[in-house]
């Protein structure tokens, strides 16, 4: 059975990490006898837009609803399109039409990457962010009255359902339950922001009474991304809306040092539309054009996909391969974000082979 | 000129820390000659709410408008009142009634407070959060539909307004200004809430064209989180929004290991009003009762207060204090929490001698 992989490199350094990904891909299914096809898409703002003035084809959700994943580089170049327009006309498009309601990110210190924490090392911080990725405060209901007056009121709605919010509780009470710690953490901010937040509150002890192994805790956010930061160690799965999760998976992998290799799942669980799978990392324009961008990102995102796929052996095998890449930190094959003196290539190089 | 100060202990250890910031109050006036009068009030959930149900006399407004400020302890207690019903009862009445439209907290690298961060040092971080503080995402505008059932739709309002944005920018920028780096770093998010935050970062560059001496940079806040633990010594002030203020305030003080001392203002600028000066840690049930907390927020609060009422040598003397006695260590005095075997009162006096 083969699998369709629709590729997206996107702007900037996606262009640059996307083919080590591939060539990453392509070294595990050889080895593990996975039949996996590519095809590729120009949906970027220095691409497709440049050339039609929008991000993607009007038949786009047509074009893809047939593959089995996406694998993504990054979008996004705020110098001739801005990120909203950009964001808006594409990546957040996937998420919401095909219905990629999860988005889920590792947080994991990994070897031979500085931490900017004190004393920590690997096994120490070893958790996962799973992130509402459809609805909530990334809302597109709201507007502006009294325009450009100074009695001018600009609105925006968080919405929430039940549906949507119980649905990624399930999904982060599964994998709480998988795991060895068996444990919860919500986000909150029911002190303040006094609708939407006490009702997510609800919901989580409603579906707390389904998985009586799982133990919960809950923190506001503000105090939450405080914790992230002095006690690391605490947290095994931590489930948020929309927003608090894009905060916290991106201060994760700030705590381990890991925000420029770290990797992201969109997924929808059901498998009834493709899952996309991309780097935590943007376009970094102001690094693009240099071939020295880090490419574990794409790679370690690859690992994901082949997960996501059935493929777990193979996605840990990827993992277990940078690992020892990252642990043998040989100057020449690493690129200077990690102190090396090498490049995107050398580092992709070298991580396919050691699979 | 006498000062009146409304006093409010609150809940929890905010009646233990609150005369340990009144003894340093009392040594400051003293040595500055500065006329200072208190007066108590009740208004918390054991006390008050405990009587009457309610978290304060319906005339509270007219009771408190008449001072020149408001030294507050910490409010909340969960076991008998939900926390978004003992602070949508008090505090965030205050905030929002005596237009205290200004959250300022300092993150500060102290000597002898150990920082989660690896490799800083006193010197390093310093810089201001101004915290929006009356509207955003903190509206009361809202509710909910088909109630209970499946289809079940939650929904809340994130309300900005001009006239609400411009002045805390123009506090934001007045404050840069004063600042020897003179640089302002706002927070955003308009890649993702794709309404508001435009709008906002468009406010910015507005209010930017009258103050051409401060430099002006903006992050998103999901990447602006990882750079406060990254690189906190890029920031000197940093705006944002209510919630995101929230957020960055108490993420600020963790970076530097203050979370537990950091004071806040919520500053009504003009006047009008009372301003109220609280430490940025909350009422604490775990340890209360113990006599164990550390007062140096609610001491450091009070210095904000005689700053606010004029009194800046003053205020600045009793910071020096403090970061004298936590230079000296003397295990003796200090509390538990920064490796002593002192107390409340312990810490308190040592720091009011010192004055
Ligand atoms: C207690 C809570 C409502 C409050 C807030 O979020 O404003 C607190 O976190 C603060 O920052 O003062
Ligand atoms: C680019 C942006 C809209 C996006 C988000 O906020 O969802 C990004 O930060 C992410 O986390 O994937």
């Amino acid at each position: 059975m083969t699998h369709r992989i629709a590729v997206i490199p996107g702007d900037g350094i996606g262009n640059e990490v996307m083919p080590e990904g591939l060539r990453v891909l392509e070294a595990a299914a050889k080895r593990f006898a996975i039949d996996l096809s590519f095809e590729h898409f120009d949906f970027a703002c220095c691409d497709y837009y440049a050339k039609h003035g929008k991000m993607m084809p009007d038949n786009w959700f047509e074009q893809l609803e047939g593959f089995d994943a996406i694998f993504y580089g990054a979008v996004g170049w705020p110098d001739t399109v801005p990120d909203h327009i950009s964001l808006w006309g594409s990546l957040l498009q996937f998420r919401r039409q095909f219905d990629q309601y999860i988005n889920l990110r590792p947080c994991k210190l990994l070897p031979g990457i500085k931490s900017p924490l004190a004393d920590r090392k690997p096994g120490d911080i070893d958790f996962y962010v799973v992130r509402e990725n459809t609805e909530g405060e990334y809302s597109s209901v709201g507007g502006k009255m009294f325009e450009g007056t100074d009695r001018e009121v600009v609105i925006q709605e968080t919405v929430m359902t039940r549906h949507g919010t119980d649905r990624v509780l399930k999904f982060a009470f599964e994998l709480a339950q998988s795991r060895p710690r068996k444990k919860l953490t919500s986000a909150t901010k029911s002190n303040g922001i006094a609708i939407t937040m006490p009702w997510w509150d609800e919901r989580v002890v409603a579906m707390s009474g389904h998985y009586p192994e799982v133990s919960v805790d809950k923190f506001h956010i503000d105090i939450l991304t405080a914790n992230f930061v002095m006690h690391p160690d605490w947290f095994d799965v931590v489930v948020a809306s929309n927003l608090f999760g894009d905060i916290l998976s991106d201060l994760g992998p700030a705590c381990t040092g890991t925000i420029g290799v770290a990797p992201s799942a969109n997924i929808n669980p059901e498998g009834k539309f493709p899952s996309l799978f991309e780097p935590v990392h943007g376009s970094a324009p102001d690094i693009a054009g240099k071939g020295i961008a880090n490419p574990i990102g794409q790679i370690w995102s690859g690992a994901m996909m082949l997960e996501h796929l059935g493929h777990k052996e193979a996605a840990d095998a990827i993992v277990t391969a940078f690992e020892a890449v990252l642990e043998e930190a040989d100057p020449a094959v690493l690129t200077p974000d990690i102190r090396g003196q090498g490049n995107t290539q050398s580092l992709g190089r070298a991580i396919a082979q050691r699979l």
